[in-house]
């Protein structure tokens, strides 16, 4: 999908410099759509590795600063954008706090927002704003970062009694300018929300695949290649989102496991219309959703 | 994808007429590709109704035989195919039987093959192979029926001691001439198999969409959205196919079960070893299936 300009409205014109905090599909994925539709931004990087900051830096045609220092990274930026794993976004952000003094705001991209968004609060104040694009793939890395990657998607914002309207505006402006679709939740909510379509149906994909035999690998058709796509997720990623937001994960993964035993109740008693009554109801819901 | 008339080898130069039982996603397919690259073969069509089958007769521009029965369909057929629900097929089989006595083959594109292939072969005798082309959608019925559906697909076979040779050699020829590529396994072998890449994927997206609040459905993105893909298909069907094969979809719920039982143990217990293993096995052997 190209991207179009009339999606990029006012914020990023008042927008001098961005740091970007994790290149890796997602921060690479904001780095190249602001990279080709932001000419006057500045764009500043920060990565574990050097290597890996280099190949940034070449996708940009030399257009940003990368550094390994998380603190020069900070410096004189007015957005920051957190987009590494959920467990590196608390000493990130206790580290350069300091540095991002004049930030005007701050937001991030992790997948799990209840305790992280308390925890981030606490260090960064009004001028923070979690967000969970719901964009991504089961490929991960900078390599796989596309430009257009955010096109339509939804963002999640997850504002509390603390967050300055003017963060509120300018955060939901900047995911809103690289082509998401703004929706706002409780970040306790959202977890609930996410662990149900997200977080457990990764669980569920990996699941499966541990439960077929190599010998039956030779017939699977484009029903199993769909619906386990995504246990070729990261596994470290997922992990750690998993662990992250275990309390609700928990709470779908048990409602999961009810109604799969009453499927084995219901084909060990050969009970057509229990079974039939599940399918039915599924594809009519499923049906809504999309 | 267009047909390549090279994959359609000598077969179907000898065979003059073949009888279609019911015409929806599969029987359709057969029909149209049949229609499209096969000028000289006559088409026989049955179906439950007449103006379905007017549907047919139309997108065939005429070039077919349809009727509603099953007996003046099969009369003077070579080969014969049974693309109705497998609940179906032994009853239309034993109508058939004798006004088919110079079909020279029976196949079928039934999901479950163990006890179907015993109950058609008693009645089929050496003349009949069982199959099962790996193709479908959670679309249904001759509206969606493609001449491409086959490309590329994998068919199952699944011949029994008394299948001859000649009709393996032929049946084979016939799925291979629609774009299959054919694979052999003993039909309760193939159940097996299937239940675990097919069956239970089913049973399990149809759950996954019942374990999300409705309240979730406005933050589901492209993971979901695949993995349950299949939740949407026909529920009158698929509810056959697996109480059909019941005893193979339960071994595999109780795999399924099993896993995901211990899943919740190491979220239970913060075990984040056990859940890392989970992912990256199954992240691993995932990419190795396509």
């Amino acid at each position: 999908l190209p991207i179009h300009r009339q999606n990029f409205p006012r914020p990023l014109s008042k927008l001098n410099s961005l740091a970007v905090y994790g290149p890796g599909l997602i921060g690479g994925s904001i780095l190249r759509a602001c990279g080709k539709c932001f000419p006057d931004l500045e764009l500043r990087v920060w990565g574990r590795s050097r290597e890996h900051l280099e190949e940034v830096s070449r996708a940009l045609h030399g257009r940003c600063f990368t550094s390994t220092d998380a603190v020069a990274v900070a410096t004189g930026a007015e957005g920051v954008i957190f987009c590494t794993p959920v467990d590196f976004m608390e000493e990130l952000a206790q580290k350069i706090a300091h540095a991002a003094g004049s930030a005007r705001w701050f937001t991030d991209a992790g997948s799990v927002k209840g305790s992280l968004v308390l925890r981030l609060k606490k260090i960064l104040g009004h001028r923070y704003l979690g967000a969970h694009p719901m964009a991504g793939s089961e490929k991960t890395g900078f390599a796989n970062a596309t430009e257009s990657l955010f096109q339509n998607s939804v963002c999640i914002l997850t504002p509390t009694a603390e967050t300055a309207d003017e963060t509120q505006r300018e955060v939901a402006d900047f995911w809103r300018s690289l082509g998401c679709r703004i929706t706002e939740s409780d970040p306790f909510v959202h977890d609930q929300m996410v662990a149900q379509v997200s977080h457990l149906p990764h669980l569920a994909a990996a699941a499966l695949v541990q439960a077929v035999g190599r010998d039956a690998f030779s017939v699977a058709g484009p029903g199993f290649r769909d619906s386990t796509r995504i246990a070729m997720g990261d596994a470290e990623m997922w992990a750690g989102i998993l662990l992250e937001n275990r309390e609700a994960v928990l709470d779908a993964l048990l409602n999961l496991e009810t109604i799969l035993q009453s499927a084995t109740g219901a084909l060990r008693s050969n009970d057509r219309d229990c079974i039939l009554e599940l399918l039915a109801s599924a594809a009519e819901k499923r049906s809504q959703i999309f």
